[in-house]
C-alpha cells in the first residue's frame, strides 16, 4: 500500500524549522510496510491544500496531513481537507469538554477560538490528544484513508504511536526492516563495482549513501512479519560483509569512534592521543562515547614544536631534520603519549590543515603499541577547507587504530618496530 | 518571484534522514526575497521527477533540485531533469578532470561510473564543487531557472552560498540584507522582554533564532540596493547591541571560538586548555580557526585523577579532599596548563557528563591568568544527553575566557587570586 505525507506550515516554507515530522512519519510508515513516493510541504493556503489533497488521494492509499490544526485563523488544514473530500465538519462534544478541561487543569482560560479545534469529520474517528488541544482525525473515505495530526512533534509522535500505527498495521499487514552497514575507506563508486549484483536485488534491496568520509550500505527487506524481514536483512548483510570484511566497521547505530571505544573496553585496553593537525578532535570523538573514561585517560594537543618536544618527547633532532610534519614525528608523538600517560595504545596526527600554505592537506597519522608503530601518509589537499582536512584525518586515525586493535592490515603503512 | 524545492532521495522517503537541505534552502531563499509555496520530496524515480519538474516549472520561477547526482545507477536526477526540460547532456572536460584529480589526491581510483558525474547541461553553467565530486548545475530555460545541487549538506551549502545566491540575487532585483547578532548567556524568553518593541518593526525586522546554547538575533532589511539595505540593518543592529553590550559577541559569521582566537591574536596572547568533561572540545573549537597556531600551543585532556596530577599539577590533596569535580580542581587545572605550557591564559573544565550518575550535569569551568583565576559552577543536569552537557560546558568556558580577555564581568564567578 502507498502512503503520502502533506506537511502544512509557513514556518517550514521559510526554513525556520526543519521538517522532523515528515522524517518521523516516513520512518514509521516504512516500518509498517507502506511504500512512499511523495512528501509535500505547503503553506496555510486552502486552495493549495485542497489541490494537494486531491492529487495525493489519487495516487496513495493513505494520506497523512500534519500541522495547521491550531486555534488561530491561519490554521486551515481541517477545513480545507473537509472541502477536498466533501466531509461534513461537526462539533464533537467529547473533544470540546477535553479542551476545556485541558485549560482548566493548567489554570488558563479557554479562548473562544479553541472551540474551532473541537470540530471533527462527521464520519470517521477522533484521536484524542493527551499532550495538546487539537485532536487527530482518522477517516476512511472509501478510496483513501485520510489522517490529520497536529504539528507539535511530541503531540504528533504520541498520537501516531498510540492510535494511528495500530489502525495502519491492521490495514497493511506487511513489515519492512532495515540494517545499515557502515563502511570506511572505500569510495562509493568503487563500492558499486565491488558489490555489483548485490545492489540490484528486489527484496531485500541494498543501497549506498555517501556520508562524510564513509559510505553507508542500507539493506531493506519486506516480509509478512518483523522477524522474517529482519532475517532476510541479516542474510544479505552477511553476504555484503563477506565482500568487505575489513572496511565494514559496524551494522548498528555506533560511530567509528564508538566502535573503537567498545573494542578497547572488550580487550581491557587504554588508548591516548597526541594531536597536532586534528587539534583535539580524536579526544573529543572518543570522549563523546559514554564510558570513555574506562579506555581513554589522556590526550595531548601539541600545536608547537616545543610542546611536541617537552610534553611528548619528540626528539629535537627529529623536529629539526624531518620537520614536525613527517612520519618520524608522528611515530614519536604516538609513542610519547602512550608511554608518558601509561597507556597501551597511542594515536597521533600531524599535518598542514590550511587554509593556506604550500603543503595544505599533507597529513601523517600514527598508531603505536608496545610492539610496533604504524604510520600512514595522506594527501587531503583537494578537500580545501580546514574542517574537511581535519575530519578526514580524524577518521583515518580512528580507523587505523581500529585495524591495529583487530589485527587487520593497515595497507600502505610504514612500520616502525620498537627498539 | 517564486521558488520551489524538490528533494530527491529514497532515504528521505524512508525517514532515514531529516530533510535539512530543504530547510537550509528555504531559509536562504526567504532571505533573498523569494516566495515559496511548495516543497516536494521524491524517490529516485525518473517518471516522478519529470512530472514534478514540469508541475513546479509551471508555478515557480526558480526550481531547485537536491540529491540524486551521485555516480551510481540509482542517481537519476540529472537525467530526469534533462528530459523534463528537453536539455541535452554533454560531458564537461573540466569537471571530468576535476573529479579525476579529486580521487588522485586521495590516493583512490576513479571508477568509470564517476564519468557520469561529469555530464552537464549543454546550455547553462556548471557550478564546480570543492567539497565533493558532483558539480551543481544552473540553467535558465527561458521560462524557469533550474538548479541542481548535490545532496550532502556540506557540499550543497557551500555551493549555494558561493555560487547560487549571487546568481539568484541578480535575478530578483530587490535587495534584502541581513545581519545576525550572536548572543550568548541570555535565554530566548528573556531576550524577548529585553528587546520588546525592537522585535515588532516592519522594515528592518528583527527575529530570534534559538541555537544550541545561544540565540541569534537576525536583523533583515529590504531596500532598492544592497548598500541601503545594509545601512538599515546596521542602524538597527547598533540599537540592539546597546541593549546587550556584554552578551552579543559578534555580528558576523564567526563562532564564539573564532572570536576568542581573534581577540587573542589582537592582543598577542597565547591560551592553553586543560579539559576533563569537555574531552578535547575546547582545543578542537579553537584549532578549527585558521591561524589558531599563533594563539594556542597546548591542550591537555586529563580524564583521570592521575593525569590531572602528573600532567597539570593538580594537588593530590585537592583531588582527595575536594574531588576532581570541584572549583578548586578546575582552578588548579587552568593554572597548571597555563604554567606548564608557558601560556598567558589557561582554560579548564571538569564535571559529570553522564549519561548516568547522581550528579550528571554538575560542571566547573575556570579561566586563569597570571593575576587571577575565575571559576563558575553550572548545572546542566536537565539537558540529559552527554553531548548537550559537553557542548554547554564548552561554550560557557569560551565565553568566560572572552569576558576575562575583554574585561567584562564574569557574573557569579568565584575568584582565586594568585599567591
Amino acid at each position: 500500500m502507498k502512503a503520502e505525507i502533506i506537511a502544512v506550515g509557513t514556518e517550514l516554507l521559510l526554513g525556520d524549522i526543519v521538517n522532523t515530522n515528515s522524517a518521523f512519519l516516513a520512518s514509521r510508515l516504512a516500518q509498517l510496510g507502506f511504500d512512499m513516493h511523495y512528501q509535500m510541504v505547503l503553506g496555510d493556503n486552502p486552495e493549495h491544500i485542497i489541490a494537494a489533497a486531491r492529487t495525493a488521494s489519487q495516487r496513495s492509499d493513505v494520506v497523512i496531513f500534519t500541522g495547521g490544526l491550531g486555534p488561530t485563523d491561519d490554521d486551515l488544514t481541517r477545513e480545507a481537507v473537509a472541502r477536498a473530500f466533501s466531509l461534513e465538519l461537526v462539533v464533537d462534544e467529547v473533544t470540546k469538554k477535553r479542551i476545556a478541561e485541558y485549560f482548566r487543569c493548567r489554570g488558563m482560560v479557554c479562548a473562544c477560538n479553541n472551540a474551532k479545534q473541537a470540530k471533527v469529520f462527521a464520519r470517521g474517528e477522533v484521536l484524542q490528544n493527551e499532550n495538546g488541544t487539537a485532536p487527530g482525525l482518522y477517516c476512511n473515505t472509501g478510496r483513501t484513508v485520510v489522517i490529520l495530526l497536529p504539528g507539535p512533534p511530541h503531540e504528533l509522535e504520541a498520537l501516531f504511536d498510540a492510535q494511528v500505527a495500530p489502525r495502519l498495521h491492521a490495514l497493511c499487514g506487511e513489515s519492512i526492516r532495515s540494517v545499515t552497514l557502515k563502511c570506511f575507506g572505500v569510495p562509493e563508486s568503487q563500492l558499486e563495482v565491488i558489490l555489483g549484483e548485490q545492489l540490484k536485488t528486489a527484496n531485500p534491496t541494498a543501497a549506498l549513501y555517501a556520508k562524510r568520509g564513509e559510505v553507508h550500505i542500507r539493506v531493506t527487506a519486506k516480509a509478512a512479519d518483523e522477524t522474517a524481514a529482519l532475517e532476510l536483512c541479516r542474510c544479505k548483510a552477511a553476504e555484503i560483509r563477506a565482500l568487505l570484511p575489513d572496511n565494514i566497521y559496524t551494522d548498528d547505530e555506533r560511530t567509528l569512534a564508538a566502535v573503537v571505544v567498545d573494542i578497547l573496553k572488550e580487550k581491557g585496553l587504554v588508548a591516548a592521543s597526541a594531536e597536532s593537525i586534528t587539534g583535539g578532535r580524536i579526544a573529543a570523538a572518543l570522549t563523546a562515547c559514554a564510558g570513555a573514561s574506562q579506555v581513554f585517560h589522556c590526550g595531548i594537543v601539541s600545536y608547537t614544536d616545543e610542546i611536541k618536544h617537552t610534553m611528548l618527547g619528540v626528539k629535537a633532532e627529529t623536529l629539526r631534520t624531518k620537520t614536525a610534519v613527517s612520519a618520524e614525528t608522528a611515530s614519536e608523538m604516538a609513542n610519547g603519549v602512550r608511554i608518558n600517560s601509561g597507556s597501551d595504545w597511542g594515536v597521533a596526527t600531524t599535518g598542514y590543515a590550511g587554509p593556506s600554505g604550500a603543503q595544505v592537506g599533507l597529513v601523517f597519522a600514527a598508531v603505536s603499541s608496545a610492539e610496533r608503530t604504524v604510520v600512514k601518509q595522506f594527501n587531503f589537499g583537494s578537500m580545501r577547507s580546514r574542517e574537511n582536512v581535519q575530519t578526514m584525518c580524524l577518521m583515518n586515525a580512528l580507523d587505523m587504530l581500529r585495524r591495529e586493535l583487530l589485527g587487520i592490515e593497515n595497507d600502505g603503512a610504514q612500520v616502525f618496530t620498537a627498539k
